[in-house]
């Protein structure tokens, strides 16, 4: 796990939820997207069963804060992209739309 | 002073200042602008005298990230100039880079 690489998806998804945020609001707000929603994508999305059984729950999150911030590094995933799917009306339950992402992400790796 | 804005001008200059960190070197790395800096910029960029006298190191940081989100949610100001100006040279100071953008920041509103 390139820790690096998760801390700066990490700046990405505290920026791109809180744009998310605001624009479907209207109402400016930042946030700092916990662990624990991004642990609870990561094993919607199947990626937790990719990583060692013993592992913590930030390790779990930093998985998909790399995964992501990776994908946005190598334009595989636009700003607005990530946005748009963080503005999801499920933004309510934000470890759906993470999810999707890093659904979305996976598959495009792969391609 | 709008802490909602504050909070996400926060988000937008951690991940621009991650991302131009990042760029300039190669290697991604995500980072937490300190309100040090900010604080510091804010004085050199000349907003700290439009605040009253007697306000906290925090709450002068608050003013730039308010400045800053506010103006890049109003569009007077793109992501690529913001990560543009972080990427300057003096990124090593990041202070400078901070208060040229609340400079440039402050001409647009005024215009």
């Amino acid at each position: 796990m390139d820790k690096g690489l998760a801390q700066f998806g990490d700046s990405l998804l505290n920026f791109a939820y809180s744009f998310a945020v605001t624009r479907s609001t209207g109402t400016p707000r930042g946030f700092k997207v916990q662990d624990k929603v991004l642990a609870e994508a990561a094993v919607k999305a199947g990626l937790r069963k990719l990583l060692p059984r013993r592992v913590s729950r930030g390790e779990v999150a930093n998985s998909i804060e790399a995964l992501l911030g990776h994908s946005w590094l190598e334009k595989l995933l636009t700003l607005d992209e990530v946005v748009a799917c963080l503005s999801d009306d499920s933004y309510l339950i934000p470890s759906e739309n993470f999810a999707r992402l890093a659904e979305m992400a996976l598959a495009r790796l792969k391609a």
